[in-house]
């Protein structure tokens, strides 16, 4: 089976690394028994490889040789890459994507093109790099009523808290050392804004529960304004701060989602995802929770998907898997003022005491409260909207709050 | 479609449960949209139930109805469970079981004559209960070359190891309430002496190496001996105790496959799976280590599993899926007396400081020793085989070992 790759970056040739070098094992997983790339797609040269002969900087020639059955689109961003998977579509042949962007913002579209032409659109890679996870959802819990899905779905972010935490760097030298490391890029707005996170639980909410969720839909905070103080006094308190992306069904028709800086209780599962790993906390009727757990990104795990993915494809390319979603419905996202949890607030203080006994009065005695340090305390609310907290929050007077950010609640 | 149940116990009473309850969602799902339990076989009759009337005694009505495409086995046991099996695929019907001792006695065979018929033989809840990881591995894992699995795979000694830990019960207090709670039966060797984690990790392992893995090639032992103070002292020098399965590549013909309880490095996933939960670490070349975890047994789980089969089943009628393993070799698992691993040994001494000095020269200083206490300490041991440990054991002579294990190494 021929197949072209369209990009050469870090998946891509990614992707053409693990083709070649694992021909043999790979070519015996599929029907007839051959997996060839005939195409890559780049705007670049690359003379010194040795497979600089199936470099072309034509789309046309790829969508128009028959013999391609599977475009593998590791291109990045929405366009060209949604026109040239259209056009592949189109043509009868069968994508598979590591391109989450796309995926989060024109995954329906796509779907239902594939739908159509009887082909399939796969994209495995797209969330969680080599960690399974949408396969297993689709598939292995089909049986299962799925309602909620909450992730450490960012490995750059994950590792900038875990170096706050263990190492006490501030946010700023710990992006400096990700960026060193080549875990976070030169602009590393996606990824600390919390963009990348939330792209993807776009598509894990559109994958469990059945409709489209739009990125402009998903309220989405980033991390750069956690101070070493909240890291500490998170901590003071039984949590630890993660960059969460939860989705959650709180009526038939309507959910909950969200991206944000989270406080995790340190018994929680998602508490012990440290450094650059990632996981997924899948709510299921039937089985409870089921979590999945790995190296959230990367060349060669994130390769790997994909070509399990181009596997899956050339095991089906007359049969289309019946996989995906339903369109978008409005009103299906909730406002996330209405989301429930508690909340922790860090507040300056010249009289602890009295800034506690009006702390309590205010909530009703039902809060958590640190100790004191350099004139700052934190406390942790009762579990309630983020519109009533914000309420509550402003009759306090004799202190001032200077954080406010969320905890994960595990049964709200 | 019509399938058929065979069994009506725990697993098979849930899976008819869950698809009379769900049955639209289902059905939606399949190409006819449709999925009828058109039989369920049983030498019980259950007249109060809504759907008596599917029952039958005669497994030969089910093997000559041509409109029965699909097969559940959930009777368990041997016989006549691989008989009836065969049957129906030489019949031209897709099995679906979740008999972890038949796929592991008898997988191969049966895989072979599924091929050889053109249908499927799945078995995704044999292992791990409701958590997503036969097909995980199979599919999604597919561009890797999988070199280690490893995983708590038996929730009911993990549970009275939770028990004995928590709150510090015995082992045979905690026995007693896993049994009243029903998280062990009545005669619970299997759990306890490890059987049923060996087939779990004798099917794991079938699955990433490729070669049938017969039950009795894989040493295997059970936790009854181990005391609180094993406990005590594991937790004392950095450990928990667990019941692993555990499976590596050693060499390109060669796996060391064992079945024991150890100790586990707190700081590692496996430390902190806790109860009934059960957890699978898997080792890809591209995607490192990937981490599956959830409930690992128990009817409703396991029988949404079961489903899920049942569905990938109806959706491969026409084309079998490329799923499953080769046939046995010889000598493909090794002598577990060369499985390399720290061990832990716990002794009885009346003279601490001689017996610490002497274990030091036994093992070149590169021993660490917990305290003393009530007579009684423990030490782990350098990396080495079980043999040269048992000789080396041998010359300890001014205090007596009482208690020996193993520990889990990460990177052997």
């Amino acid at each position: 089976m021929n197949i072209a790759v369209l990009g050469h970056g870090t998946v891509g040739s990614g992707v053409v690394e693990t083709i070649e070098s694992k021909n043999k094992k790979l070519s015996d997983k599929t029907p007839d028994n051959s997996i060839d790339i005939k195409y890559i797609l780049d705007l670049n040269d690359f003379p010194e490889l040795s497979y600089c002969d199936k470099f072309t900087k034509d789309f046309q020639v790829i969508l128009n040789d028959e013999s391609v059955k599977v475009v593998v689109e590791t291109i990045g961003g929405i366009n060209p890459a949604f026109e040239y998977t259209m056009q592949a579509i189109q043509k009868g042949k069968s994508v598979v994507s590591s391109n989450k962007e796309l995926v989060a913002t024109k995954g329906f579209e796509i779907l239902k093109a594939a739908e159509e032409n009887n082909v399939n659109y796969f994209f495995e890679a797209s969330v969680g790099g080599g960690i399974p996870i949408i396969r297993p959802i689709s598939n292995c819990l089909a049986a299962n009523k799925i309602d909620r899905v909450t992730g450490i779905l960012n490995g750059t972010t994950n590792f900038i808290f875990s170096k706050m935490i263990d190492d006490k760097m501030s946010f700023e030298e710990a992006l400096k050392l990700a960026q060193d490391n080549g875990y976070a890029e030169k602009d590393p707005t996606d990824d600390i804004e919390g963009f990348d996170a939330m792209r993807k639980i776009c598509i894990l909410s559109s994958l469990c529960y059945g409709h489209h969720i739009y990125p402009k839909e998903v309220y989405s905070e980033g991390i750069s304004k956690i101070k070493n103080e909240d890291i500490y006094f998170a901590n003071d308190l039984g949590f630890v701060i993660k960059l969460i992306a939860d989705s959650q069904k709180i009526e038939d028709d309507k959910i909950q989602v969200i991206t944000a800086p989270m406080l995790v209780d340190k018994h929680n599962q998602l508490a012990n995802v440290n450094g650059v790993f990632n996981a997924v906390l899948v709510n299921g009727d039937a089985t409870g929770e089921v979590l999945f757990y790995g190296k959230g990104a990367g060349k060669m795990p994130t390769a790997s998907a994909v070509v399990a993915d181009v596997l899956d494809c050339a095991n089906h390319l007359k049969k289309r898997k019946n996989f995906g979603w339903g369109e978008h419905i409005d009103n299906f996202v909730a406002d996330y003022l209405d989301r429930k949890s508690a909340f922790y607030l860090r507040a300056e203080t010249e009289n602890y005491q009295k800034s506690v006994e009006e702390i309590q009065q205010i909530f009703e005695g039902k809060c958590t409260i640190s100790e004191e340090k350099n004139g700052q305390f934190a406390f942790i609310t009762p579990i309630d909207t983020e519109r009533n907290i914000e309420n509550l929050k402003s009759k306090i007077k004799k202190s001032s709050i200077v954080a406010i950010l969320r905890c994960l609640e595990e049964n709200v």
